[in-house]
């Protein structure tokens, strides 16, 4: 996002002279790098209460509705423009990746972007291809659908069209949304698979590492859908660093470019807080003994609800 | 159990002098009788780190191993007094009473008990009946076997019966253990039943009364092995009272006494602790939308953990 551009964000948001917000963003231009993302971090979060459906990024516990209400859709579509969207659709976690993607490009087409493409990449030597980088610099949303995150990351992980997005997202160019397995890249660490069924064992859950979107989450998805509890627990037995994030079917964890996130959908988001953990038994257990955890706090977050995984607490309801 | 029964009791248990234990135990009785109760439970507890397998109530999530260590039915049998152990099985959960009835009756027969006996309760006018209420007033120990939660508080929920087994456990006088079924009617509120795979909501549990054996616990069994977190979730919404304790299959919560509880077995109970809920949606939500509940308190507990139910504090591990 240029300044210029910004800086007429600011106008339509805050209604104030141009002058005024050029003043602004040229004062912020004269920080360091990371105090300006920290700025237009906090701006874009401001005004996320007068547009809520401004969210840089979305995770989406998969199946979303794309029928009727399409509530995630349309939200992620306003977000990243709404008929002035350009919006990218990364396919690749799904082995079937032109029908899925042209699903999402019917949708998105049929809401009314203005422009639609489809990333179909097949290897991951196309990552810093010209022709995916363009497409990926006039994009405003990047949309991933889902599959499989262990084939995802295969194909993109670590590329120039991956650090692209981040640069794009970190900036305010462009909203990201992930869906099921493209949900599941997120964090640092990654769940890649598990099963339920079980007390909570290190065998209940593949782990590996994610795209880093959002380094601190540990997102898990389909969570109370697929009974995923006892393999989040796993997960976050093995990093008591990470917060556990269990997103429903039709439920997202829109950010809000702040430290917080909403609820948006008609499942519940699930968080593992292992802040306060006293004990677990998880460098000695067995691979599949049961684990022990102890003072975990646990959220069950539903619409409306907002959660600061910066700070790590609940926001009072409004 | 007397008051000579009892001194006897510590004599073995603490190799102090039989007028040192006689005088203690007279100086209990000059108190009043619940004082005396505190008293028991706090000796027996005191000592159940030297014996650890004196468990007053034991709490199984079903499915106990019956023909391999057999760990949890052979601390049941031991508490029950072991080779002097008279112990009656109660069925009347399961649609197959005798079948069931004659398999722990095989097993604690087998292990030795002096007498084993089945309480085959058919009708619900049968448990005054002087001949179930003879046996009972003979045993040392009463196990519950699993089957229909409903059908067995039906048959025997409120009878003189139950009020003898509480009577009898109130004072040391027998042991109790529930699996399954005979585990979930422990609590004042009890599920009945219910479904997983879905975000928790009210529909997702069926609510009723339990027997009340210890009040503040909410009990759900095959907790992990079935999926019931979100059920028992939405369980303690609806109770924000009670304690949420979801036991896994071959897992015990070995009451001990003092108002904790040791884990045995090879599964793990899972303590959902709403003490500090700051908000629940609970009260105005529909039958079927998702619930929210800030700020749980939950710990992940296996084998050898203890838990403190009355003051919601897990023990030190040693």
């Amino acid at each position: 996002m240029t300044v210029e551009k910004f800086c007429f964000q600011i106008v339509i948001w805050l209604g104030v002279s141009p002058s005024e917000s050029l003043h602004s963003c040229r004062a912020m231009l004269n920080q360091d790098k990371d105090g300006l993302m920290l700025e237009v971090e906090s701006s874009l979060a401001q005004q996320s209460m007068a547009i809520p459906t401004q969210y840089p990024v979305m995770v989406i516990g998969g199946a979303e509705d794309k029928v009727n209400g399409r509530s995630i859709l349309t939200a992620f579509f306003e977000s990243a423009g709404g008929s002035d969207a350009v919006i990218g659709i990364i396919p690749c976690a799904s082995r079937e990746p032109n029908i899925v993607g042209d699903r999402y490009y019917q949708i998105f087409n049929g809401m009314g972007a203005k422009q639609v493409q489809i990333l179909d990449i097949r290897r991951r030597d196309e990552c810093d291809d010209a022709r995916w980088l363009d497409i990926l610099s006039s994009c405003s949303g990047i949309f991933v659908t889902g599959g499989d995150q262990l084939r995802l990351c295969d194909l993109i992980g670590g590329t120039p069209l991956i650090q692209t997005i981040k640069d794009k997202v970190k900036t305010g160019d462009l909203v990201l949304a992930g869906t099921s397995a493209g949900a599941a890249i997120m964090g640092a660490a990654m769940i890649a698979g598990g099963s339920s069924g079980e007390s909570p064992n290190q065998s209940l859950v593949d782990l590996t590492q994610g795209l880093g979107f959002i380094p601190e989450l540990l997102v898990d998805q389909h969570f109370h859908n697929r009974n995923r509890m006892a393999r989040l627990l796993s997960a976050v037995a093995a990093h008591p660093d990470k917060l556990g994030i269990g997103i429903d079917e039709d439920t997202c964890a829109a950010l809000e470019g702040n430290g917080t996130f909403q609820v948006l959908g008609k499942g519940s988001i699930t968080v593992i807080d292992p802040g306060h953990l006293t004990h677990t038994n998880h460098p000695r257990a067995e691979e599949e003994s049961p684990l022990s955890l102890h003072n975990l706090k646990v959220h069950i977050l539903s619409q409306g609800d907002r959660y600061n995984y910066k700070e790590r607490l609940v926001l009072p309801n409004s």
